[in-house]
This record gives structure tokens, sequence and C-alpha cells, in this order.
């Protein structure tokens, strides 16, 4: 009957309807997630990012694979793949290739995926996402494979939910190619070199180790999950003076090759993580971004309910009429409302 | 000595010093914008946008040669190329090679090149370009070309900027290529198959041909400047009846092959927006787009304002300790303002 009792009891079908409700962003997901809140934090959450053409969807398919695997005689983890595409704000039809892709996946019951596409709302798909992993969470995946498509602002927004993000290139794929890596290389716990059966691997590999060189030569981890104003301060010197240096890693992924030392140093970094006190940093950042969100949303659909009614569409036209700046017409438009209770 | 009254007369180096105003938000740039603003809406803004590897900023570099031109005794027009960089929070620097590439375009005095990188704050690369672009177009610049590195959601936002928005491929970029399109093809007016002298270009020709169709069979041009939440609702017949069908066209930028049938193409389009009546539509969505992106930040500035001290803090600590759902922190934070003030 209740949502919330459906979806810890681990009924995967009150999953499946709370998701669709999430995405939604109903009332009902709402209150489902408030209630499940408490029964987050235990999954470990990994971002796979990196620009189109270079297989991020196979190597997700083939950790989740691994996962699904008992090792040394363990019960084999529960795996959830989020699959966010925020540049379709459109369709929601881009990440169908992904979901196909991983059909062999799909009749296992310890594996979730879940394609999402955003809906054009500012934030909205990191908020949705945001969500979802922690329905995922509170439901007893213990494994949740974030993988974005393409390699802009959103992706390195969502890449921040993560405790682990891997940055995926391939060998081959252009000049500017080598533009777009300065900023994702910055958000990179581990590097991973896909198709590297490919001609040209070695000096994929060599630009990625000099560029990880150039830009951090005392790079401290927990970096991409603080104030994005304050990266480049110098980092404050850690009680333990432990320091990550991102791996870089070969996997050919519709091969399954490199996908067994990927996972180790995904559990190695895991485990820094929680030596260095990081992955409690991680935590409080990632929530605090969201409730910074959730915030100005909410601030935004108050603030419009005192607004006096045509006020927008006076000052918006006035705007067009190029009679106000753009600015000038946000003060004409505060001044409006604050009239009303000053 | 007045910023001002030096870029409207088109002195280079005020236009510099403004744009760095602009970029770093100072009240000196807001002020200058302010007074700007009435002489902006002659310029043609042009997006170019598309996944890293097809080579686009050799593509903005050509068609600014082009625009260079006198063609049939006319006077050549003034560009600005805006090269904006929204994956690249933190270090600013992956722009660079784009940078060094346009050297050759340097010493003209009617180029004006500027490249940016985002400053992390939400929204806040959109808001500065949109600032660069209006101090370009009242400084007289006819043409600007606004470049967005990646294809993520900040490069919808900013392709939303333009006039006409060229979405770039090249051949053989991999499989998951496609899966990007689905999104970033409903924003394009016109498609330019680049490096269409590699093998596969009648392959990627026909795909996006078929994507096109698929897509949008009855497609309204200015959907992508509407309402993100509201394009799938069926077009509104227009008075006229007219159809833009965005052209897919080859060139080798390198070679500036097909940079003159692409002009063409873009003049085409500019006309037609101007018949169409969708050239206002455009300017009024795009302004709307940023009243709302500025508004919002300002609500935010003031209410943070309104709270007492330490609340946040807080709040943000019984969010961490899971006492609190994200949701239910927003409603706290939101109580805690609002008692001040009720």
């Amino acid at each position: 009957m209740n949502l919330t009792t459906d979806v810890l009891a681990g009924k995967r079908l009150s999953l499946a309807r709370l998701l669709t409700h999430i995405e939604n962003g109903t009332p009902e997901g709402r209150a489902a997630l408030d209630e499940l809140f408490p029964h987050t934090g235990r999954a470990h959450l990994i971002g796979i990012t990196g620009a189109p053409g270079t297989g991020k969807s196979s190597l997700v398919n083939q950790l989740a694979r691994f996962y699904r695997q008992p090792v040394n005689g363990s019960a084999p983890r529960k795996v959830a793949v989020v699959a966010v595409d925020p540049s379709s704000p459109f369709t929601g039809g881009a990440v169908l290739g992904d979901r196909i892709r991983m059909r062999d996946l799909a009749g296992d019951p310890g594996v979730f995926i879940r394609s999402m596409a955003s809906r054009g709302a500012l934030g909205g798909i990191a908020i949705a996402t945001a969500g979802v992993v922690q329905a995922f969470d509170a439901a007893g995946y213990e494994v949740i494979l974030i993988e974005t498509v393409g390699a802009g602002q959103a992706e390195v927004d969502i890449a921040r939910l993560a405790h682990t993000t891997l940055v995926v290139e391939a060998p081959g794929l252009g000049d500017d190619i080598q533009a777009i890596k300065a900023g994702i290389l910055e958000i990179a716990d581990i590097l991973v070199v896909n198709k590297a059966d490919r001609p040209g691997v070695e000096n994929t590999e060599r630009a990625l180790k000099n560029m990880l060189q150039l830009a951090h030569p005392t790079r401290r981890v927990f970096h991409h999950h603080g104030q994005v104003m304050t990266v480049k301060a110098p980092p404050a010197p850690q009680a333990d003076g432990k320091l990550w240096i991102p791996p870089v890693l070969r996997t050919v992924a519709t091969e399954g090759e490199g996908i067994a030392s990927l996972t180790e140093q995904i559990a190695r970094h895991g485990a820094f993580l929680r030596e260095t006190g990081d992955w409690n940093r991680r935590e409080r950042v990632r929530l605090q971004n969201e409730l910074d969100t959730l915030l100005q949303a909410a601030l935004v659909a108050r603030w419009r309910a005192t607004l006096p009614n045509g006020r927008y569409g006076e000052i918006l036209e006035r705007l067009v009429a190029r009679e106000l700046s753009p600015r000038q017409a946000v003060e004409a438009l505060l001044a409006a409302s604050s009239s009303r209770n000053p």
C-alpha cells in the first residue's frame, strides 16, 4: 500500500513507480523521498563521464556485470544504473540507445537501469537525479553507476553527486577533444582510456598523464566537491597528509578487458575516501548543493506569488522595447513585489 | 573618459576593458550595460555548437574570414567571436587553443575575439555571455559568432542566445555520438557536416537527414527559443504558413570548402526570420530568459540578507545528520526567514 514501505521492502515495481514520481516532481514523490531520506547514505556512488564516442555505455554495462558476480564467496551487490542525458531537454529519447545496449542486464533482478532526460527546468535534471539516486540508495542498491552523456557544465554538476568519478577517454577523437579535457580532468578520480585496442592509445595515455601533471602538481581529491569558486586556492594540509593521485587505466569495454583492475581502483578510492574523511566531506558538499538548488526554486515560486497580476508582463514589454535593460527590469520587478511586504 | 561613450565610438581597448568588467560582474560593467542596452538589437547572432572533434573552431575561423571580405562592393562587416567553454569551470584555460588557432585573424581591427570560461556560478556563464554579446552588438559588430565547446545543457542555453544556430558534426566520431544528436538536433537551424573529406561522410549526412525527418516532420523554427516545457506541443499554424527546413551542408573548414554556401544559408535564415516575425519572437524569448536568470540570482541574494545569522549552518547540519530531508531543510529555511517579515 505505502510506497515507502514497499520500496524499503525491495519491491521493484514500487521502486519504478517512485522513480517516475520523482522525475515528474509530484507531491507523492517528494513525500516518499522525505520518508526514505534517513535510510540513505550506504551506497557507493560512481559517476562516469566523458565525451561522446568514448564508449561510456559499454563500460557502465561491464561494470554492472562485474559487480553482479559473487566475489570471494560474498553475495553479489545490487547495482543501479542511472543514465542521464542533460543535452536532451526536448525528446527524452536520447538515452534509448543505452537502454537497448543494456538489455542483457535487464533480466537480472539485482540490476535496475533508469534512463533520464532533462525536463528543461533550471537545475531540474540535477535535482531529479539526486532524488533518483536517493531512492536507489534507500532501496538497498549498494553500487550506483551514474552515467552522463556529453561533457558540459551539467555533467560536472551531476558528477558532483558521486563519491568516485571516472572520466573516460578514447584514442583518436580529434584535436579539440584536448580542449574539453582541461575542465573535465579536474573532476576525475580515475581516468579510463577505453577502446585501448585502437591505434594511438599510448598518445592518449601520455597526454592525459601530462595534463594531470600540469594541472595539479599537488592536487587534493575532494577539490571538485568543494565550492567551485575556491577551487584554485592551494589545498589545506590534511592531518595524515594523504593524497590521491588519479590513476590512468586502459580498458576495452566491449571485450571486458581491464574491468577487474578498474573495479579494484574504484574500491581503493572508496577506502581512501573513508580513511581520510573525504567521504563525509563529499557527502556534505553534495547535500549543500542540493539544498541550494531546491532553495533557489522555492524562493522564485514564493516570490512569484507576491507579484501583482500582469506586472511581470508589463515589465517584460518594456525590456523588449529596450526601455529597460535586463538589470533595470529585475530592479523594477523586485520593487513591484517588495512594495507589498516592505 | 566614459567607458560607454568610448565603446560606442568604437575604441577597441575600452571594449576589451568593458568585457572584462562584464565577465567579472562588476558594478562598472553593469552600469555600462544599462547605458549600452538601447543601442543593441542590430547584430546577427550566430551560434555554433556540436560535439568535440568536429572542427567547430576552424569553421568559426573561416566564417569570420569570409565576413571580412568585401562582397559586391559593400564594406566588410565587423565580426566578433565569442568562444564559450562551459565545461571548464576551473581553469579557464580550455579555450586557449581556439585563441591560438585564430591568431591569423587577430591583426584585423574589424575582428574581435573573446574567449570565456565558466566562473562556476549557476547560470553565470549564460548571463556573462549575454552581456558580452550585448556589448559587441552596441559597439557595432554586425556578425557575432558564439562558439560553444561541448554539447550539454549549458550549450543549449547559450545556443538560445543566437538567431541562427549551426550544429556541427563530423564523420566517424563513434557510435554514441548518435545519442547526443537527438537533443542537439532540435536546436539546429543549419546542420553542418564538417571534415567532409573524411570517409563516412555519406553515412553521417544520411543519418542526420533521417533523424531530422523522424524528429520533426512538421517542425517550426522558433521552437527552441520558446519555453522548453512546451516544446512538444504541436506548432500553432502561422499566418503565412512558412516553414524552415534545416539544410544539411558539407564543409571542409581547414580548406575553406563549403564556407560560401554556408554563409548563404545563414543569410537566407536571417531573411526568413525577419519575414516571418520569428526574429522578434526569438529576441523576446531570449530577453525573457535573461530576465528570469538575473531575477533568480537577485531573489536569492535578497533572501539571504533576511536570514538570521548562523541559521543556514544549523539547518545544513541537521540535513547532513539526516534529521531533515533536503526538502524539509528548504522549508525550515524559508520559515526561518519569513518569520522576520510575515
